[in-house]
């Protein structure tokens, strides 16, 4: 089954929105098995839309419509999509109830009402987010043609909900995937590790780089989607049985997820102090609902004075050390363990750029120290290969803290061996 | 001039990855004055990217390629391109030098130099982050190519540095565009207070919507970027007259960026006490480099311990007002200016959700101060409208601190009148 996805707005050709709708779309047809073969943006203009419909439902199996299908006059897709495809516009009458509804006996405009007409004899595919349902139906030449709203919050849930099942009913099978994320080791060494089960066609294996981390790919295809899962276990175990440690999820997308489950399933608490990542640790650790079970503090402390005031950093050791050292992440761990009473401490010092480097402390250079007050672990990242960001050497040495942090909680060593 | 995108790369019809690329492109071509009609994305399929390059030769008088300039073989992007223009491709010395260079010794695979060979007669693009030149030629046909390297950091600096002046010469006119950053009035009102201002055609003016923000885009064409400017000058001076304090910048993206540079400006030092933020905005400020300069602290006082000890915040307040109420929020800010010894503190204490919001205090009821230590402004948030997400809530939450920052240190209102 060929696919080709048409996005509609000009917004998108001004550049004003990245057509996140598209990769979004990109991503569940790829999970299915539908080889996605062109994907293409036209502005609010009936005639260049109506000549890429036409090209699209000639050439492809499936035709995915995303966006322009509002209230305004702007909004092309459904009215040039349903005539290229042969078919009339009719009034959906339980879709105009849903948009009244939705109003609320809030003012209505006429205009609302134009989104509950629909092509006739589609499928529809209703809007749990928003105004504009979207529809699925079959074009005269055979081409399945599915519409979708524009809007990221909109289309994702309708897509995942309504338009993947309906897709799944005209396939003989299903695809299972799941990905593995993994942490401490890059894109190639993972490959390598793999190679001998990279070849495989049933289930698959792929690698992925994540910014910092990496991500193995596992999908079978089936009868049911409990034959694709039995497909992909053994591959699985044999994934964890060289991996090991350094996998840190199935399915779970985020480290900071990972930790604040397990610090609650272990019932330990966290806090931690940060320099040069600048509150984005305590930051992505509070991104988590329901962090607060688990995250008593976070300390931002620049200044030297707040690491004295704050962390009982002692001045000599900044003397001594300076604030980028081993010692000084070692005692910014220690403070905030002894400052918060947390059964866990995590200090981070260093350079994140673009300024302050300098030839023994170059940009990239930062201590990250884990303590439980009885012991205390330093991991030294040092930059390597070509000038990374600020925002890059930040992301990853919190990173790396939550992967220490796991590897805490989980009776890991803290700082893998080399 | 109408003008065309065609990305080419497998991973983005897998849904890998985001086409930021025609984003970026499409803002660039926009602020030129140029019309984007079409953008598209293919595969690393030479059958299928020929189609789409001859369409694209016959309708755009400019297309422009982004991706396909490496050195594997899926990397067809040259060799398709200029064969359907009519161009041969041949060795360009100077970039395989530039390109041998880069490898600075270290295994350079054959395969590498594939990267120096470009159309006959084409303007060679150099590439300042990375090995694939791009380059610029005209067609046989007369349409003008452009081929960009795929990496977005690659790309975004080769079209501003070179494209865009090479596309700036066949253009008779330049278009100059300044973004007025506003805060604390949505697009609504904006657009209604500018509204007749909005049908200009030299300068134009148009309204975007931002996170929580707004922007007003001014662009005007002319001879000269001088020029143009000058055009610019009395409709800025107008939506300075009408939208004063409202106005954070011109130009300068983040509110973060002017509040670090304001407050340098000015010797003020900032600390912040965050609850629902929890860490989000020292971290925004910490984004800026040189933010070391100006902030000198940062507490993520999750914990109600946390807060009396950290903060001060007395006992009774939690107990009497609860942790989300204006007077923790007073103490919040007040106790840090007292930990830090800095001019300014802002504290900020709310409900993000998804859960823990009551009848009283609902999901997106948040409470933000500022103290200067003599003086104390607690500004409320109250959820309206649609359920918003807890990142929207953290991240207003943030935004609104920050302008009530940038009031302070500008001597105006710290709280809008409404």
């Amino acid at each position: 089954m060929n696919a080709e996805i048409i996005s509609v707005g000009t917004e998108l050709l001004l550049g004003q929105v990245v057509n996140t709708d598209a990769a979004i779309v990109a991503q569940e047809l790829s999970a299915l098995g539908i080889s996605l073969l062109h994907t293409s943006v036209v502005g609010d203009n009936p005639q260049r839309l109506k000549d890429a419909v036409e090209t699209a439902l000639a050439r492809s199996d499936l035709l995915i419509m995303t966006g322009g299908l509002g209230p305004t006059t702007d909004d092309l897709t459904k009215e040039t999509t349903a005539a290229a495809a042969g078919k009339k516009l009719v009034l959906h009458p339980e879709s105009l109830d849903r948009i009244k509804n939705y109003f609320n006996g809030a003012l209505m405009t006429p205009n609302q009402e134009k989104q509950a007409w629909l092509p006739e004899g589609c499928t529809v595919l209703q809007n749990d987010n928003g105004t504009a349902p979207g529809c699925a139906f079959t074009a005269e030449n055979g081409c399945v043609v599915i519409m979708l709203p524009g809007p990221p919050s909109e289309l994702a849930p309708m897509l995942k909900n309504r338009a993947v099942p309906f897709l799944r009913q005209l396939q003989d099978s299903v695809i299972v995937s799941h990905n593995i994320h993994i942490y401490g080791l890059g894109e190639a060494p993972v490959a390598q590790i793999m190679d001998d089960c990279m070849d495989g066609e049933n289930p698959t294996l792929a690698p992925y780089a994540k910014e910092g981390e990496c991500m193995l790919r596992v999908t079978a295809k089936a009868q049911t989607p409990e034959a694709a899962d039995r497909l992909c276990q053994p591959l699985m175990e044999e994934i964890f049985r060289r991996l090991g440690a350094y996998i840190y999820s199935v399915d779970v997308e985020t480290l900071e997820e990972v930790v604040v489950a397990e610090l609650a399933a272990h019932g330990k608490t966290l806090a931690v102090a940060e320099s040069c990542t600048g509150g984005l640790l305590a930051k992505r650790i509070t991104d988590v609902p329901g962090a607060s079970q688990v995250f008593q503090m976070g300390c931002v402390t620049y200044a030297n004075a707040a690491k004295e005031a704050l962390l009982f950093v002692p001045h000599e050791t900044l003397e001594a050390h300076g604030a980028v050292s081993e010692e000084t992440a070692r005692a910014m761990a220690e403070g905030i363990v002894r400052r918060a009473g947390s059964d866990i401490g995590v200090g981070i010092t260093g350079i994140a750029g673009p300024d302050g480097g300098t030839a023994e402390k170059p940009v990239g250079t930062i201590y990250i120290a884990l303590s439980d007050g009885r012991q205390t672990w330093v991991a030294k990242r040092a930059p390597i290969g070509r000038t990374k960001s600020r925002d890059w050497h930040r992301h990853c040495a919190a990173s790396q803290a939550l992967d220490m942090v796991r590897r805490y909680v989980l009776g890991l060593d803290v700082l893998p061996k080399p």
